[in-house]
């Protein structure tokens, strides 16, 4: 086989024939809705105008529903996928025809607050074994996970997993060509390692640190530190600096006590397919509450949130190390 | 005259025929350069190619020259620009033909530590009065900004404020449509305005911080007010998040005695645009080293370089009140 998408992928899933499916339907089905996003929102000039509003109006919604629709469209075109939900409509449905043997969960369209500014956004798309994603282990479950990436160019972030096989995980970068009708899509970063340690900081949730003096004294370590700071404030973009420096380190805490921090972010739609992700990149994604790996979690609900502190490992485990402290 | 974009230009330059130039023919081709980048870098894979080496390799130079050519590709396509510099070619060169009276600055692609993972880009460009911008106050012979924005769409931040006259200035967004062979712009924000007080910051060259505990206090401060943290680290987003939300502070004080947090901005370049930006949107460009208005230096040399606090002018104000404390 020729094209690196297909050689890649292979590497990354057993020499079993049911996992044909997985490479050669939905992961590039996938991929082709993607590209179709983008160029959605590069000629929605709509969203300008939302942005003047200053909250999230009917406008911005039609942006989400868009893609919404778009990932919906190539789903449907799929017949190994059996059931699909997403951020927007966060109820597992079956897709016809119910054959397939895979679930997929997305949130269309990731960093509403910054698309206005006209700041990278993404989508965020994970495939589960199984007609569900609920009730299952992550870890055991979750074989693939796709981030696609809307800046100054169009690109894709594929993970793969396969529990309990010989193949090995991958984690690698496609650049998407969206002219005309044919989705081409090249490999522009094979292989992406988070190396164990870091120079880099994201820190979410930021509001957590001013009750929580241990956030605070991590944030300032950081500084005292000279770590570089990055942070858009998008799930996907700030996971993505990450893997193509190479390091860094995601955290967001919670503190369900206070309303202004609570958890957002939701463990179907964004911290399992992130935790995937940078898991497959050699990092680790850690819940700060309680110390565990995120992917070990059942997932019981659509809408089940929580925190998570992800990235290059050693950086991960210190951080938690220190937000944990009792 | 049905065009907005001509419009709005013309509420802010006199009744007066030597600035009909200004409007109908520099910003116009200026936009259409902007527009030519963005094609450019959506089409450059290549660009993708350069993060896995994790320094500013070869390919990397080559988007910014790329920029670079087709901006002065632009600037050739008009009569009225009697010389250009810029920061890839920092010396002021005449444009033939020399009749012009305008002289165009600009940095093609700011943002070079972000563009390889497909985070929001820039171009910076300034026009000023005459044929040459260096020995001049900025506050009166700088008299047009533009910031290109490569996002998930193209958009353009447009300030226009002539020294002396009835015009009053302007601050808005245009939509760029780069399909085709014409150039399309559509006014997408028309009156872009920060509000004097704002409860996001934007903490650039951080590591001054560590050395420096009254920018250290300045950003813990932020935090336990509960301020939303933004930055990219590309001044062009962080200037235009800004512009959007109507708010927001941008603080990048240098410390000279430091290597490792020394000015890196460029007065011709960046901070003298930037300025102009945030002063039309009623907002404040201060250099925390001494308090003046950025505006107001004369800019001696094509290299010269410092720091800048710009944004809501209180927020601006009172960041610069702490970090000036002796």
């Amino acid at each position: 086989m020729s094209d690196p998408l297909s050689s890649i992928l292979e590497s990354a899933v057993p020499e079993d024939e049911t996992r044909e499916s997985l490479i050669r339907s939905v992961i590039p089905l996938l991929l082709g809705g993607i590209a179709e996003v983008s160029k959605a929102l590069r000629e929605s000039h709509r969203v300008s105008a939302v942005g003047t509003a200053n909250s999230f109006g009917d406008n911005q919604l039609n942006v989400d529903v868009e893609a919404e629709k778009l990932l919906r469209k190539a789903i449907s075109r799929c017949p190994f996928i059996a059931s699909a939900s997403s951020e927007e409509d966060p109820v597992e449905r079956p897709v016809k025809p119910t054959t397939g043997q895979y679930c997929v969960v997305f949130d269309p369209l990731d960093g509403s607050s910054i698309i206005s500014a006209n700041w990278t956004v993404g989508t965020i798309v994970s495939i589960w074994d199984g007609p569900s994603a609920l009730g299952q282990v992550p870890a055991q479950r979750q074989v693939a996970a796709i981030l696609g990436v809307y800046g100054p160019r169009t690109t894709a972030i594929v993970a793969v997993r396969i529990p309990g096989t010989t193949g090995r995980s991958c984690c690698f970068e496609v650049a998407l060509d969206d002219k005309g009708w044919m989705v081409k899509w090249r490999v522009t970063r094979p292989n992406l390692t988070l190396s164990p340690s870091s120079s880099y900081f994201s820190p979410a949730n930021l509001r957590a640190a001013s009750q929580d003096p241990r956030y605070m004294s991590l944030v300032t370590s950081y500084i005292s530190r000279q770590y570089t700071l990055r942070y858009a404030g998008g799930l996907v973009p700030d996971v993505v600096h990450m893997l193509v420096q190479g390091q860094g380190v995601y955290l967001s805490p919670v503190d369900q006590n206070q309303d202004s921090s609570k958890a957002k972010l939701r463990r179907l739609y964004e911290l399992c397919p992130l935790a995937l992700v940078v898991e497959c990149a050699g990092g680790s994604a850690i819940d700060p509450s309680n110390g565990q790996r995120i992917l070990e979690r059942v997932v019981q609900s659509c809408d089940e949130r929580g925190g998570i502190v992800l990235g290059s490992t050693s950086e991960a485990r210190e951080a938690v190390g220190v937000l944990s402290r009792s």
